[in-house]
Parts: C-alpha cells; sequence; structure tokens
C-alpha cells in the first residue's frame, strides 16, 4: 500500500485530525503496528493504546479525538467497518474460483446450477439438487438429493450437506462442517436403543456464515432453523429441531441441544453449552462455558454453571471468597461466647 | 399419510381411546400440532400438553387415559418407538444408495468386497481391507488397510477409518468422523516432546451409532473399545485405550481421556468430561458438563466439577446459597455478643 | 517379538536388574501384561504395580530397582522413550504411501513439488503450492494457493489447508483438520453483522503434531502460529492470530480464543478454555476444563473457572465444604446467646 492518509479518509468517508498528507505503507494491529502503519480502535476502553502505538495513524470512532505523538486520527462511524474496508483493498488478492463444472465433479440426474457457477474437482452433487447463480461449490464437497442452495454461496472444501437441506443466499460454510447429520434420538426398549428415524430438515437463512468442522443435524421432524445474518464460529454443536433467531452469534465449541429456541441478536460465548427444550430469549447473552439449564429472558446476561444473571453470579463468587473471612469471624464469637459464659457462671456464683 | 387412528393403532399394537375412525393427514410434535396430526407423549410428566394441543390423536403409554377436548388417544408400551414406527411410513422416501462400484472408487489389492455393497464416488479403500455384505461406502470415505467393515453398515461422506479397525454389523457413522487417528502420546526429554508410538487399534462392537466430526484414537498398544450398542452423539472425543462397555451413550463434545474404562448403559451427558486412567460404574449417569476426577460407583449419578454425586452437589449449591445469610446471622450474632458484653461489665462494675 | 532381555537392554541401552535370559514375545501396558511379555513404570509412583503385573520385565527409571517376583528389570533413563523405541520394533508394520502422484490428484499450475513425494488420489493440490520432499499428501487432501509446506511431513486425509499457509518439516496433521478458515470477525452496525476480512495467514514451525477434527484459524492480519514443537490434540479450536510458543502442549477439545499468546512449555489440559488477548507465561500449566480470564505469569498452575492459581482454588473448594459446618456452628453459637440474653435478664431483674 501507498497512500496518504487524505486518500484513505475518502475511502472510508472519515474526519482527519492531523496530517493529511502521512504516507500510509501498511495495515496491522495497533500493538503490533509500526511507523507508516494505519490501524484502528474499535471501542474507546482502548483509547489508552493511542499513547503507546508506533502506527502512523488511526481511525477512530467520533468519541476519540486526542491528537497524540503527531498520530493522525481518522474519525469514523463504525472503525471496524472502515478498517476492514480498508484491509481488502490492501490484503492479498483474494482467491476466486472462476465459473465451470470441473471435469471430475459427479453431477447427479435433474440438478439444477444456475448461472456463473463454480463446481470444484471430486466434488459430488445428487440428483434433484439446485445450485443458485454464482455459488462456489469447493473441492469434494458432498450435496445430497433435492438438497437446495442459494446464490451467491462460498461452501469450502469437504463441507458435506446431506439431503432435503435449504440454505439461503451469501451462506459461507467453512471446510469439514456438516448439516444435516440425523438428530441423536433413540428410544430404550429393556436397555437397547432403537434409532427414532429423523425425517426432519435443516433450512437455514441469508447471509449466515458457519465456521469449520460444525455440525447442526437435522430435525426430528419439521426442520432445525438457522436465521438469516445468524454467525457460527468452529466445532459448534446444533442439535436436531433447534431454532436460532436472525443476527444471533455462535461463539466456537458452544453445544446447543434438542428442540431449544434462541431469540434474535442473541450471543453465545465460547464452550457454553444449552440444555435442550427452552428458550433463550432476544438480545441475551451467555457467557463463555456457562452452562443454561433453564429459559433466559430477553435482554439478560447469565454466566456460569448453572447459569444466573451476570451481577447474581458475581455476587456469588464474591460470597465463597468471603468464607474465610466468616470462619475467622465465627471462631472469635466463640471464644467471646465461651467468655461470657465462664463470666456468668461466676456471678451467678457470686450471689 | 392419510390414515384412520384405527389403522394406526393395529400398526403398532395400540389401545384405541376415543374416536377411531378419525383421519390423520400429518405427524409433528406435539407443541406445533395441527388438526390432522398424530403426535406423541413419550413421558407422563408432559401429560398437561394433552390439555394444549391441536393434534387429533396422540400416541400415549399405558399410564395416561384423559380423554381430552375430544383428541384420540392410542396407548402403547413404548411411545417414541410406536411414534418411530408412524414416522418412518409417514416420512420422505429414505435417499438409498444401491449396490455397486462407483467407477471413480479406488480399490487396492486383495480387497474384499461381501454382496450389495455399494461404493459411492471417490471413497479410497486401501490394500486388504474387508467390507461386508449390503454396507454402504459413502462419498469420499477413507478406509485404510488391513480394516474390516462388517455388514449392513453405514458409512457417510468423508467418514475416515485408518488402518486395522475392526468395525462391527449394522454400525452408522455420520460424516466427518475420525476413527483410528493416533493416541495423543509423547515422551518428553528436556522439554522436547518425542512421539509414542501408537500402533494398537480401534474394535467397534455391532449396532453402534456415531455422530458427525467425532474422533476415535487408536491405542498405544492393544485397542480403544466401543461396546455393542454403543450411540456416540457428534463432536465427541475418544481418547487411546478407552473402553467403552455395550449400550452407554455418549453426547455431544464429550471427552473422555486416554484408559478410561466405561461400564455398560452409562450415560454420559453434552460437554462432560472424564479424566484418563478411571473406571466409570455400569449404569452411571454423568451429568452434562460434568467433569469427572475419580471413580464413579455402579448406578451412581454425578454431576458438577469436581463431579460428585447429583445429590451432594445440589447440596453444595444450596449451601453457597446461604452464605449471603449467615453472613447475616454472625453480623447479629457479633452485635448481640457486644451488648451482653456491654451489659456484662455493667453487672460486673454494680457489685 | 522373540528377544531376550540382554537383547532389549542393548536396544535402550539400559542396566539389567535381574535374568538377562528372559524371553520377551510381546509387549503391553502393565495391568494387561502376561507372561512373556515386556511392560514399562514411567513415573516412580506407579512403582506398586510391579507387586502384582503378570510382565516378564519392566523397564523403569534409575529410581527403581525393586527386584520383585523375578521380573527383570532394565533400568534406563528415560522409560517410555525406551519403551517406544521397543515398540516400533515390535508394532505391526507401519503403513507407507510410497514416493509418486496418484493419477487422480490434481496438481494446479506452477506448483513444486520436492524429491519422493507421495500425492494420494482424489488430492487438490493448487496453483503456485509447495510440497517439500519425501512428504505424503493423503488422499482427499485439499492444499490451497501458494501454500508451503515443508519437509518429511504426513499430511492425513481429508485434511484441508487453505491457501498461503507455511507448514514447517516433520509436520503430522491428522484427518479431518481445518488449517486457515476464517477467523471469526465482524463489525455490527445495527445489529447486523459485516464480515470482516481475515487476510492473514497461518504459520506452523517444525516437529508439530496436530489432531484430527481440530480447527486452526487463520490470522485477521499477520499471522497465527503455531511454535516449533508443538503438539495439538483432538478437536481443539485456535482462534485467529493466536500465538503458541514452542513445546507447548494444547489437550483434547481446547478452545483458544482470538489473539491470545501462550509461552513456552505451557500445557494446556482437556476442554480448557482460554479467553482472547490475554498472556500465558512460558511453563504454565492449565487444568482440565479450567477457564482462564485473565494473564497467567509464567511457572503457574491454574485450575478452575474462573481460573486461579492451584492451590487456591483448592483451598476454595474447601472452604465451600466447610459451610454446612459453619451453619452448625452458627446455630450454636445462637442458642448460647440465647441462653446467656436469657441469663443476663434474670440476673438484671435478680437486682
Amino acid at each position: 500500500m501507498n497512500k496518504t492518509v487524505r486518500e484513505i479518509a475518502e475511502i472510508v468517508g472519515g474526519k482527519i485530525i492531523g496530517d493529511e498528507n502521512v504516507v500510509i505503507t501498511g495495515i496491522s494491529g495497533i500493538k503490533e503496528a509500526k511507523p507508516g502503519d494505519l490501524t484502528f480502535i474499535a471501542n474507546k476502553k482502548y483509547k489508552n493504546l493511542l499513547y503507546t502505538t508506533k502506527a502512523s495513524a488511526i481511525i477512530v470512532g467520533y468519541d476519540i479525538s486526542d491528537y497524540v505523538n503527531g498520530i493522525t486520527l481518522i474519525q469514523v462511524e463504525n472503525p471496524s467497518l472502515a478498517f476492514a474496508k480498508i484491509m481488502s483493498l490492501v490484503g492479498p488478492e483474494p482467491i476466486t474460483f472462476p465459473p465451470g463444472i470441473h471435469p471430475t465433479a459427479i453431477i447427479g440426474k435433474n440438478v439444477s446450477i444456475g448461472k456463473d457457477v463454480s463446481i470444484q474437482p471430486f466434488a459430488v452433487i445428487e440428483d434433484y439438487a439446485k445450485i443458485g447463480d454464482r455459488t462456489v461449490i469447493g473441492a469434494g464437497v458432498y450435496i445430497g438429493h433435492y438438497t437446495k442452495i442459494g446464490c451467491d454461496c462460498l461452501i469450502y472444501p469437504h463441507v458435506v450437506i446431506r439431503e432435503r437441506i435449504k440454505i439461503g443466499d451469501r451462506v459461507i460454510i467453512h471446510p469439514g462442517t456438516v448439516i444435516g447429520g440425523d438428530g441423536f434420538g433413540f428410544a430404550t426398549v429393556k436397555g437397547v436403543h432403537h434409532k427414532i428415524p429423523q425425517i426432519g430438515t435443516v433450512e437455514i437463512g441469508n447471509d449466515v456464515e458457519i465456521g469449520s468442522n460444525v455440525t447442526i443435524d437435522r430435525a426430528r421432524f419439521d426442520k432445525t432453523y438457522i436465521g438469516n445474518g445468524v454467525k457460527i464460529d468452529n466445532l459448534v454443536q446444533i442439535a436436531h429441531n433447534v431454532y436460532i433467531g436472525d443476527n444471533s452469534i455462535i461463539v466456537a465449541q458452544v453445544g446447543i441441544s434438542g428442540s431449544t429456541v434462541i431469540g434474535k441478536n442473541v450471543i453465545i460465548a465460547g464452550q457454553a453449552g444449552i440444555i435442550g427444550h427452552i428458550n433463550i430469549g432476544d438480545n441475551a447473552i451467555i457467557g463463555g462455558k456457562a452452562g443454561v439449564t433453564k429459559n433466559v429472558p430477553p435482554n439478560t446476561h447469565v454466566t456460569g454453571f448453572p447459569a444466573r444473571e451476570k451481577w447474581e453470579d458475581m455476587r456469588y463468587q464474591a460470597y465463597i471468597r468471603k468464607v474465610p473471612e466468616l470462619i475467622e469471624r465465627i471462631k472469635k464469637l466463640e471464644e467471646r461466647i465461651k467468655e461470657l459464659e465462664k463470666n456468668g457462671k461466676k456471678t451467678s456464683e457470686d450471689h
């Protein structure tokens, strides 16, 4: 890269504080930045890094305006987004997969393939599947019978999507993820587990991103549902008949048990687990490693195991830290009472 | 579907309470059911849903006989199982893979392939492997050298089964699962970790089902063993030399460390972790997210981390909830003693 | 196997205590050993197994010299390592993949392939990738554009390594693992999550081993880094921009959040989770299932959630176990004070 701060401010629609002629030659995180780099501060609480960074310019929000150490600021509405825009200009040319069906790919009967679709080597697309315009099907991807994938999707290598699944537009699925494996359901008769057929499906909305080696099971009946704009990190488990509302975020290694309903704009942090058949309200936040065992109301932040509201969980942690002090106080009380009892006896004897 | 309750009762061998001529046109869960639907109640504790469902008929156990809102009941021994039977009649036609070896599959030397086996595109079967009658090897599956797979197995796409593994009959393995990766073992000399060869294998019994993206490691020597009828959910980790007894159930994201022995009919709930070299007795239940650090006797239900018997763990939770009350009680005691001490002094002075 | 203890002692450079002419016919774990077997004791704390094993000879450290039940000892510096050496002699012949490019493999433009490389069926190697001498690329492996893999690596079937990744020499990657998936990063504007490009890469040192179905994400910018000699178990999640120092060990199902820096020789036990943007010092130990929420100094052993130093965490556990006793003690204090208050009143009334 070789751009002035002025040119960058124009691209992101930002306001400059400082020298607009500074030349930017690279981008990086604020801690790793060297002279010539552009970086950003997404959140005011990291403002103090402004005083130690070696960057030449920083994209910040309108709530930061400290002109420090001669570092030029570019103020914007959303620093992360603005920086992302510059990153895509600066980064290495993205890898693209030109349209066309590789001769090794196996396409079943009555498969419908849209315009400008790219189907990479060793992909298998079973009968009656449908692939929307401009979608990329990566190397070795398996698409089951009757499955429908929307337009402008990017399905990375070795993803497995079983039969009768429905996926929206602009969906990204990272390698190794499995969509539509059988839900885990058995009827146990005299200690022997009989498989309960999982005849439902999975439906995934638009603008969803799903990480690597995720598993999303098909429903027992009806469907497992992932709403529009949901983002799912790596190694997440989503059981049969789970419903996830629009724009929720599920961080790595989370597990959601069967038939649980997650609202809109929910955030579930890493390694949390949620039992089956409960409701998590809109805008709820589930802390990392939390174990959620009952309904969570909307707009509620829960943490711990069993998960409670965050302030309550913190109070419990504080109580436990007080126990050693309590032991000391009880010991002293016991001594003082013993003393009193001795004196009482003396007083009685005095009489 | 278009069947009368009488016809359905005949299929599942059930007893009708109500109108046997009601026509059933679909099936669904009890909460989602609409008029015309058949549903079921697997457990008496959900009996109250009977009063709110819109289903036209419900499969129930013999312990439910409330004829409510004109909803016909079909009583059976095991409602889940009976309902599953109807589901398989009603569901979409299951996807099947006709016998035959796809021309793109790569079959090594001296491979033994049974009758009516289906081998799908891009499968790789290495030298001396053996595939039993009617087994389906999905697209892109890799079967290592000398590995033996039984009859009537269903190995979904992209499963990897390494060399010298033995798998029984009627085993289902979902996509992306890896069987027989090297166990995790190193000898550390002066901070450098030297690989310990993992020369053992994995043996899997009959009627086992294994979820998606599971990892089952091969033994250091001898074998990692999965008993008959064991059911394993998605993203489970089973380390080298683990032994799992017949008909145990391992729910999603569980991790079992090396050389641990799990009894028969054990249930291990989601995200639980079990350390190595311990024994979990027959019929034990390990709660979700539990961290098991020592032997669990048979017929014992443990929860929490470190895992204790469930009633004990609940009592500890209750104790912690009492701490704020204890703080209050101690405060009051301190005040009362102060008062007593003051009075004692006065009494003494009175003398 | 059919070797005398003398022959074995020569191979491992050990000192014999007992009969050097004993003939060894097999190897196994100390508990499963039968007459004729060689086994080992890696740690003095398992010394008592010496008295119950049926093995004919045992490889031990120099700190064990008990000649018991006529079992011959072979003393060595590192018993695990010595035993591993014998195991590789004794085990079944390892499966090897002879050099050569399978005709079904797809090799892109300007790919550089070293001497004696083995490329197995259905592998896909994209343009400008580079594969070092003697490396094995397993069946169905995907290697992205510009990715460089060193010499003597073993990449098992169905591994996906995306574009622009750099991998050192003698690296082993087990099946189903994904290297270089996009980091999980979004800029949220009015509830809608916009993807932040992940233009960085992953760099992996020499002598690294990575388990099955692991996910290692590419950096937002710069790189995610795995140091020399690091060993990673199955189903581990390593987020974008994580740095792992040399010779650290990451056990199964661990999750490490973005930008966290792990020192050298760190051990992270199974199912632990570490939040983002913190530092774990050299030689630290993170206990199983621990949830690490802040920096861990070097040489520190932390456990629990939130993770604290191990002794402190154990003390807290002990405090909680004391709460029921405290309740009893407070009850008694209350009774005694009541009694004192009654007497006090009587005393006052007496006056």
